[in-house]
């Protein structure tokens, strides 16, 4: 397969990304191709023994760059040579396969949804990412690309995320949650409520109902479905309340004998390590025609790396033409007219 | 002054809650009074020495209870005389300024605010909750009373949950931060970019716009101010990373030598007790017409007596006096029909 990467992409770019290629390669099959998109010269001054990669990694150019904090659409519109939209065209051009960034999350989404268009009976795309826990990966979508979902994107959502956690993390009948307030059926808002009765009316998935925010590291569930500016938050929480705990076990142990702390070094890079989300090499934007990984903005070589296989797994496993196949042959049907809130 | 408890709410209940108002005697001033709420037979069998407590703690009978798992408003029409109910009527009645109970969060928002009524100038109350940071308490507000907000409820809770942080956790001028998925005004939703509008346009309010799910343990604000569904889920999801984390340590500890491990035992102690939100001994209720403080279930007596504390810096701060002058003057006026989304 051919996996188009956004040189450029992200706060360690050009380095770091193009360091995640060049690791990936010995992991590759022969007929893989790494295409890496951006500034030309740049790219091609940072690709070390060409000869050798010659035959794998080929780079296309492309003059503009979207920051990080720039706004999504509007700089699509003003830089359609981008790195992201050039990268993202190479699959709509069945250029590529798959397209990988670390760059503007926004502009990806955009980028990614405007090129290569939603997969048939899809209504609106959704970023997954998989947060390991003690009781295993557990997959939540969405984290932020749409924040203003109706029922039928968050059913749809369950049956994407559903699919990637099956065939990608290889969880056999994964239970899927709906991220609400209380676990009865009478909490939550109206489009909780709703989604509910959509998720109950499809007997294929396990649905295991309401879950509140404790019980995603608590193995109730396999996969959690929320909004967009819901699932946003929950990531960054995360990210949050690991990294204040752990300063805070730091700042503690520093207070003890030094002796103590340098002991227990190695059990907390153990643990950093085991529940590195990094491992999964990104998140996939769910829903749109093609493999598209949206990766941390500072993902170092190991994440691309990971992302690049994260990739492959997912192209392998035809993620995109089940998800198809399932809604076309769903007994849930919603009309649009009917999924309005 | 006189706080009324309601001996039958929470898991622990009324075993802790009982102890929890002995506990706090040797604490009050002396003209404070503790009306203890629910089965009389029950209580007057679990107060010890009463002699001693006469003066100071007097039984109000409530033949009726509602468990943690009934349906909030339903469940207080068909049991008008259950200890939330009777506990909330007498601050209706004049008969006591404060109320507490660990029993059934739901039932209680609701059995406030019927009772009590809402503060002059307030739209609807919110559940503050303090989170204890390494760089401070950041109260978040609301976590679960309001899942459906306006740009109106959101302002105001900035106003209250800001008094709250400066008069009852003396933080002098307290920043606000409005939780939001980026920080760029562009980001959010159409609640959170209106409520924006509102925020800045109040001069009073120290506003440090968007803040990040991370940002919260990150010295960034001493307010966060969010809607009743993002703010249940930020508390639980809080709770089950710590509890996980927790958990991953002491499993990893346990691979190790088992004296690290003992040895690194007090430290977590340590660090659970600094970070152990019962020491602000539940979360009042702002907005309504009294001292209201609801509880966690799962209270044990430390926390029954830390909200006794805390109910009586609330009162004596004048936080509701406050909050009806600051909205009277505020120089932002939003009549219900500029409010709508």
């Amino acid at each position: 397969m051919r996996i188009a990467i956004d040189a450029m992409g992200g706060d360690n770019a050009p380095d770091e990304v193009i360091a995640g290629a060049i690791e990936a390669v010995d992991s590759l099959a022969p007929d893989d191709r790494i295409i890496l998109v951006g500034l030309e010269d740049v790219i091609h001054a940072q690709v070390p023994d060409k000869a050798r990669y010659r035959d794998v990694i080929s780079i296309v150019h492309a003059p503009e760059n979207i920051g990080m904090d720039e706004t999504p659409i509007e700089s699509l519109r003003r830089k359609p040579k981008s790195s992201i939209a050039v990268a993202a065209k190479l699959v709509k051009r069945d250029q590529a396969e798959a397209v990988i960034s670390a760059g503007n999350t926004g502009a990806c989404v955009a980028a990614f949804q405007m090129r290569m268009r939603n997969l048939e009976g899809v209504n609106r795309p959704g970023i997954a990412v998989v947060f390991p826990t003690m009781h295993g990966p557990v997959t939540i979508c969405d984290v932020g690309a749409n924040i203003a979902c109706k029922p039928i994107n968050l059913y749809q959502y369950a049956i994407m995320a559903r699919s990637y956690s099956k065939h990608v993390l290889g969880i056999e009948s994964p239970r899927v949650g709906l991220l609400s307030i209380g676990q009865e059926d009478a909490k939550g808002n109206e489009v909780v409520k709703k989604t509910r009765e959509l998720m109950r009316a499809d007997k294929k998935i396990n649905f295991v109902g309401n879950i509140e925010g404790r019980e995603i590291f608590r193995g109730v569930c396999d996969v959690a479905v929320c909004d967009g500016f819901v699932g946003n938050v929950v990531l960054k929480l995360t990210e949050g309340v690991v990294d204040c705990l752990f300063s805070a076990i730091k700042h503690e142990l520093m207070q003890e004998k030094l002796r103590l702390a340098m002991k227990f070094k190695p059990v907390m890079m153990r643990i950093y390590q085991k529940y590195d989300y990094n491992e999964y090499g990104g998140a996939p934007l769910l829903g749109v025609n093609g493999t598209a990984i949206i990766c941390h903005g500072s993902s170092k070589s190991r994440t691309i790396k990971n992302a690049i296989m994260a990739a492959k797994k997912f192209h392998i496993a035809r993620i995109n033409d089940r998800v198809v196949e399932y809604l076309a042959a769903a007994s849930v049907r919603t009309p649009d007219d009917q999924t309005s809130q």
